[in-house]
């Protein structure tokens, strides 16, 4: 009987989310590992913050080496956020030999090359499909089931916060600092909007997707970007009135002659287009390859249990074959 | 260096198309699979039948033996179509300790247990990700990334010949036997329609992801099933006006107390829902899981070349464990 020991690095509204998952839908991911499936170490200083989980109180540790030098953990997944400290503790868990599960696409961006160095040299497996698209599946179709295509082109909405203020401002006519404040009440947006709202999480999730896609990879930091602040309300009118919609959409081309144009920026799409439809907070990307035409997945884009679905996939997938 | 041999059976429109996927992507195919890719055996009578690929004549058997018997053959790719004789040479294959990729959606959901016993038998694997949705990365997803979910829900437009028919009488206004003919005349409908028309396909798609989603196989003649002839232009113009879209639908939904209902049939869906956007012959999947929420997968649901692209998706991923 196989035995599957995870160590968590942070239990915040995600981190809590997979905790969760885990609990509601144990039996359908024992079965599918085929073994049983612990977390059993967190990385978390605020033990006491009320949380709709059970967590044993002795499964807090302070120090992240206490994890990473368990020879009972196998899978580490890391949902602390931001590029550091936690790509540093994403490379010490692979170079220990630890599969790492991450939902984390700005520390991902950032070191895509030396993470996937570290996990070469630590044998270990490293996956993030909730980094782009949150609960939806696209970075292990694309890189699966549609690897026998050469890719032309991605289009994605894949923040569903500057989506959910752009559609708002198109369908009720508001402005944006006031769709900003009930994003913000809602949940939708966080207290300082920037990394949403100016297209830097946009421009993760494009490297991220045009290292998988096109075998090309760009600091986020080098993609073109453009947020929607600068979107105002006449020009979502005058969209309209042309049979277009405004979304903020983070793209890559790829001509015949192999070069690659890529931006993260507010588009006009015709309302035609598949992308054109995906309202509020939701995420899709559209995907162009040479053998299967056009493709779209859609969904929810973040959120703690769609993103704790697609962390429990990564383990799944991890764990079956242990 | 890995030298992986497929034995193809039928070399029709998919197979042409899955042939032809494997010559124009060849780089990406071998280097996902980690090694050489070869179409080696082919069973087909009409050798001569003018095709836009390059074919050696000795590739050609007329005995389906000549490849389950053949040691160097890996892989068994059945692209015949309908359900005897390929249900039988799918599971001869798989007792012969093939592995088999099928895009045959009519005998696998005929013939569930008995493949997947064939294939528990001959220690092989049996992937059929190009049976629901065509192109589309459909099945896979649900089974790895989606793992970590009960699923609740699923409503699928899997037929791109209905999908294209309603799809023209809704929004040019035409009748039903105009658009059937229009239908014929683009390929997208058979001289035949029956199957399509009638929901038998649907039924078939139905029966295979019921069986995925909800480890619940009913066979597809078991499934409660209504075509689109009786769906008049009065009843879209009806639905129209109450902000509705009529589509063909294969739906089924699992309630709290374990218990589903399922069938396929024309159903109104609101302008606002994820599929009432899906025109002309796309296809898309929209499923409800208990973690992740909404999701929906769009597009190619046929033809040969995006068929064969997720034909020889399913062969990367046999090839790489091989």
């Amino acid at each position: 009987m196989k035995n599957i020991n995870i160590g968590l690095l942070g239990l915040g509204n995600i981190g809590t989310g997979t905790y969760k998952v885990l609990e509601i839908n144990r039996k359908e991911i024992e079965e599918a590992v085929g073994g049983s499936v612990n977390i059993t170490r967190i990385l978390e200083k605020d033990i006491d913050r009320p949380r709709d989980i059970t967590v044993p109180r002795e499964s807090f540790v302070s120090d992240p080496e206490d994890i990473f030098s368990d020879p009972d953990i196998d899978i580490v997944i890391e949902l602390l956020g931001g590029v550091e400290p936690a790509a540093t503790m994403i490379e010490k868990a692979l170079l220990a030999g630890k599969h790492v599960v991450t939902a984390n696409k700005a520390a991902v961006a950032a070191n895509y090359h030396r993470l996937m160095d570290a996990a070469a040299k630590g044998n270990a497996t490293l996956r993030f499909e909730a980094s782009v698209g949150g609960g939806i599946p696209v970075l292990t179709p694309l890189t699966s089931c549609l690897k026998a295509n050469r890719f032309t082109k991605v289009l994605g909405i894949v923040n569903g916060t500057t989506n959910y203020i752009l559609d708002k401002m198109s369908t009720e006519g508001l402005p944006y600092d006031e769709v900003l404040k009930d994003a913000q009440a809602k949940g939708f947006a966080e207290a300082d909007p920037t990394a949403d709202v100016e297209g830097i999480d946009a421009a993760n999730k494009l490297s991220i997707l045009m290292a998988l896609m096109f075998d090309h990879y760009v600091h986020p930091d080098d993609i073109p970007t453009k947020g929607i602040t600068g979107v105002s309300g006449e020009e979502i009118e005058a969209a309209k009135g042309n049979g277009q919609v405004i979304k903020l959409i983070a793209s890559a081309e790829k001509a015949d002659d192999g070069s690659i144009k890529y931006e993260v920026g507010p588009m006009h799409l015709d309302d035609t287009h598949p992308l054109a439809g995906v309202r509020n907070e939701y995420n899709a990307v559209f995907v162009e390859g040479n053998a299967v035409g056009s493709l779209m997945f859609y969904g929810p884009g973040a959120g703690p249990l769609p993103t704790g679905s697609a962390v429990m996939g990564d383990v799944i997938e991890i764990g079956k074959a242990l």
